[in-house]
């Protein structure tokens, strides 16, 4: 592993994996209606994703021979392994399909089960989100900045983000998140990956999601922890394994948070 | 009105309130906490807001004096004239707080109380949406393209966007809005003026909000129109006036969900 630079490999497979999603995005744009069809025929985002997930295995398998992979698209290889790379070529697909800007692509990677490293690619504009767990930084064209989470002391103080409230399951588990958002001063839909982006930013305090698999939120980790902030499961324990999840820009707001979500 | 460039000057507002928004969005990135407390002291929105508003508000007074302007921030001027310049320098200022880049500035201008050209520009991705009612188009720094509605005949294949389902009132309003959701393919949240691009993209098939105010609308309406879409007021009339309104690409789509909404 020492011989592989881990972080410059990390970049390597973020422009490779963007390079073969970008074709993809917004491909109907401007198609003359009558030749198209409705478009259709074909669905970009599921091409999309397979050929950035074939083209990141490719590279471990070739580079890091040793390494384990759990990808959305392809499952899971030697994952037994001491370091395992957790991709989701296109987190946010929903918002793919629509044309918005918001999906990004997650390379996550685990040691002995915990997340030590992330990275959030979003090539459409051109930002790469980046976190080992100690530190957090955003890179892009103009180049790179500190990433910090802010002080929020307060639930009522809170800007929440969730990718959809109907996600959350209907009972128990939905009521929870709605007292947790009846509390905060504004929350707001359809983030995905890129809600965690920016609770490490500092622009929001707390994320609520429920349903994640491991790889919409391995990479994600890191990135959250290196810029201060706090992110587990709603028991309180890892959030490695997806499920319901928090986090928090703020240690006591998480505590908050948690309280009414684990009561 | 013959002397100058339309088309032109309304790329120079967007130019301009551009420059005055973009030092405000995501400021506070990678500031240091203790430094900035919390950061809570200026309300970046608020700020950039204005500044845009009265950038164009300048321009226009300067290079149009007999046309009028409504905005969003300073109210209205003139608004009897012929033209009147319809603004709303950041709309979706909830992403705009939160970091993400789904908000954009709306430029309208009606013609004797017709929505004749519009123009949503956002500054962060460099993304500019033009529509005159009779053609539509994206223009990036990589080139422009065409925009085209693309066909979609049913509900039920139809992908629908709205920007919070909280923002229609409790009752028979909601009611409605959640029968059309219940019958489409797909449904997103959270995407305020950029739906209404990414429609006329031809990536999203059904708009339907809410208490919408006249420069939250009069700029799509030309974008969406000139890619060959419909919109209207829920009762079939002319959206311009904000309220609720509903967008499709296509009309036949246009009309189920009308049937719906106003039966």
């Amino acid at each position: 592993m020492s011989v592989v630079d881990l972080a410059r490999f990390m970049e390597d497979l973020a422009t490779q994996s963007g390079a073969a999603i970008l074709p993809f995005f917004r491909a109907h744009f401007g198609m003359d209606d009558k030749a198209s069809g409705s478009g259709r025929g074909f669905d970009p985002v599921t091409e999309a994703d397979r050929a950035a997930e074939a083209t990141m295995r490719r590279m471990i398998r070739a580079t890091l021979p040793t390494h384990g992979i759990l990808g959305e698209e392809f499952g899971s290889e030697q994952t037994d392994a001491e370091c395992v790379w957790v991709l989701d070529p296109i987190d946010g697909t929903r918002a793919f399909i629509a044309g918005l800007p918001t999906w990004g692509t997650l390379i996550g990677l685990t040691r002995n089960g915990t997340a030590v490293r992330g990275l959030m690619h979003q090539p459409y504009l051109g930002e790469r989100f980046l976190g080992d767990g100690r530190s957090a930084t955003i890179r892009t064209a103009k180049g790179e900045r500190r990433l910090r989470t802010r002080r929020c002391e307060k639930l009522g103080d809170a800007i929440l983000a969730t990718t959809d409230p109907r996600l959350f399951a209907e009972g128990e588990e939905r009521e929870r998140f709605q007292t947790v958002e009846a509390g905060v001063k504004m929350s707001r839909y359809g983030a995905d990956c890129y809600a965690y982006c920016m609770l490490a930013a500092g622009q929001i305090d707390l994320v609520v999601e429920a349903g994640l698999q491991s790889y919409d939120i391995v990479a994600l980790i890191p990135i959250v922890e290196g810029a201060g902030g706090v992110i587990t499961a709603w028991d309180g324990g890892s959030a490695t394994g997806g499920g319901r999840v928090i986090a928090a820009g703020d240690r006591r707001l998480h505590e908050q948070a948690l309280a009414i979500l684990n009561p």
